[in-house]
């Protein structure tokens, strides 16, 4: 499809993307999509990635819980990056990463050291069982 | 530097980058760092990033004055993805995308297509002189 074909893929065919929280204006996380999972993201309404990690189709939230609605697709003014715009499902207020925070950006860099400055809202042992 | 060396830089010895308007908090770009980059943008206090096109260090804003200052460099949950808080200085509101926009993010997904949704605040002509 055209909408598809006009986003400039990389040499691994993926995108970036990154996930802002549409109540807030937080970003939450940032993963990559393949042509497939844009389409199966704008089909569905809910993200799906495309983990480099194990290589296959990451319907974000499918082990946790913590599904991502979404209200926005966005692509930037060069086509190779995307952004959405979600409402992160499962827990309130919600926890898009893995360590049980709201955000994965919760390291600040201060005083010569990144510090981690977010509390964890849910132990992951017990977000994934 | 501990810092930087934390930072998990990728084959290319880059790393993603987010800046984020601190004040409304729009995305407004993303862009990739080296640890040059980095380093600058700490000591600085103002965006430098890698431009992968033109292969140099890229100060943000040195040819359209739109710079961007930093108020806070976050690092996500597996070290390979920064967030900048930034104010984006040179115009009112701000503009950060090379065609004139406030934020590169302009086009949204509707109907199956790419729309550009936001307005030139300023002719990409008047700002590249």
């Amino acid at each position: 499809m055209d909408w598809l074909t006009s986003v400039k893929w990389d040499r691994d065919g993926l995108v970036p993307v990154i996930a802002q929280e549409a109540g807030s204006g937080d970003v939450l996380m940032f993963a990559w999509m393949n042509r497939e999972a844009l389409a199966q993201t704008a089909a569905r309404g809910q993200a799906v990635y495309w983990s480099r990690s194990r290589q296959r189709l990451w319907h974000k939230g499918e082990e946790s819980g913590h599904l991502q609605q979404v209200h926005e697709i966005r692509l930037d003014c060069d086509n190779d990056v995307v952004l959405l715009k979600v409402t992160q499902l499962g827990h309130s207020p919600g926890i898009a990463c893995h360590t049980g925070r709201h955000s994965c950006f919760f390291q600040r860099f201060e005083g010569g050291q990144w510090l981690a400055v977010e509390p964890v809202l849910k132990d992951p042992e017990a977000i994934y069982r």
